[in-house]
């Protein structure tokens, strides 16, 4: 599907979904499934959860050993590849990677032309420490048909260096394969603090934030949905969704306007009015 | 008045009021009878409006050297001096500062003992640019009986900067003197793009963020109210206060306790899971 109209407008698709810990068959069965059903509701860019494939509270090293592949041979990548070329979308999943003897929890941008380009989670949660390896990629920007797109995942985005470092690298647009989780003294019916970072951090740097989390509970551990899409403006353009039913967001934006809202009026610019001679 | 209980508890107030451009001395008279209303309730810190002195909204270079004095000697700097040492408080105010041949939007602290220091607002907004010089004493930060206070006023919260480079210094809180007016394509219903900032810079350094707006429309320049106190966790402990009214927030604090707040779990730390390996 092309672009919805005019250079760099399109439709951008964050799809929340429940993965099953251990059933990567079933886990890209659906992936699948709602790749084809966003893609078919106009999307050119599909943004899939953390570790969409695999689940995300393994028992042990040796359960990550069987579900984690290579990017972009492995099962899980190669399947994501394909889709993409066949639809001729872009995709940015997560997936558990293996990789050199070690494991990482990365994210995969595919498109109509193939493989793009991976980024592994700089920023551990928890137990993810005892799993994987810390990224060693650095925060990639990869230039595509849809503009400058960066990835992060989760935790990443607790880190407003991780913005200020893609939008540096020229980002319009940070694809986040989630899975959050509660903050500790969440008052349940507030919004979530991963929508508050968000929201400041496309505002700071004035960056298209796409935000695809998962729902359900899995081994005790709740994830809270609340997948979201925000502007450069930091205002939301879809949800937050649901707090635990699956959902797909989609929102169009429009890469040309970012250089527009980034001018917050004839004297200030959130990039060009740092104080880069104070900070450290 | 002594700190509620214990080392490092006390109640901070975000004085919220409506100064009048141009009149020091009715602008004077009414932030002494609300410190000494937030005193008489508890508050061993009252954090004061941007340009609280003066007003905001300056026609010319000469309207704001006629209402611009030297800090900490000039007649509003020295009326608050005298307050905090009288009730033997804590203050932070904006004031309009006259220094060396310039103005700087600045903000004081003043405690118990007189005179602490002066910080000058860094990132300067819209037409302030044409009036006022950018602050050059960097973000300092002041050891008080009250933990380590530093300050920052309205646009420097745009700047997740501001508050690393604070938390870094080892800032315990940040008093913020704002003036803050609408951001574009604002829902007027929705969370001032404001509040979503400082929640956001609050959780992510694990800081308390004190923030005391003005309201009403001065010269055709509307304020959002909606005055702030956040906890070290990002989650509100006073306000948003009333968008037009004016209104004291009161929060009690717990410095002591940041600490554990930081500590986000066993593997996670808000400052020690950076990557500065990576960051640009």
């Amino acid at each position: 599907m092309p672009p919805d109209s005019g250079p760099g407008r399109y439709t951008v698709a964050c799809v929340q979904f429940e993965p099953v810990i251990g059933d990567r068959a079933g886990n890209l069965a659906k992936i699948e499934a709602k790749v084809r059903a966003a893609h078919a509701a106009g999307a050119s860019l599909v943004v899939l959860p953390e570790l969409a494939d695999s689940g995300y509270v393994f028992d042990s090293a040796e359960e990550l050993a069987r579900l984690a592949g290579p990017v972009p041979d492995g099962e899980s990548a190669a399947r994501l590849v394909a889709l993409a070329r066949e639809l001729g979308i872009h995709i940015v999943s997560g997936l558990a990677e293996a990789a050199d003897g070690h494991f990482y929890n990365a994210a995969m941008l595919t498109g109509p032309d193939g493989y793009i380009g991976t980024y592994r989670k700089l920023h551990l949660w928890f137990r993810e420490t005892l799993f994987f390896a810390k990224g060693d990629l650095g925060l990639p920007v990869f230039d595509t048909p849809l503009g400058r797109i960066g990835m992060a995942v989760c935790y990443d985005g607790w880190f407003p260096e991780t913005f200020r470092t893609l939008a540096d690298a020229g980002a319009d647009l940070v694809a986040i394969p989630t899975n959050w989780v509660p903050m500790p003294a969440q008052d349940p019916k507030a919004e979530a603090m991963a929508n508050t970072l968000h929201k400041a951090a496309a505002h700071s740097n004035g960056l298209y934030i796409a935000c695809a989390d998962r729902v359900g509970v899995e081994r005790d551990q709740p994830f809270i949905g609340q997948s979201l899409i925000v502007g450069p403006d930091g205002w939301p353009l879809a949800g937050p969704a649901d707090r635990s039913r699956e959902e797909t967001l989609l929102a169009e934006v429009d890469i040309g306007g970012i250089a527009t809202v980034r001018q917050l009026n004839q004297y200030n610019h959130v990039h060009a009015d740092r104080r880069r001679d104070v900070y450290r």
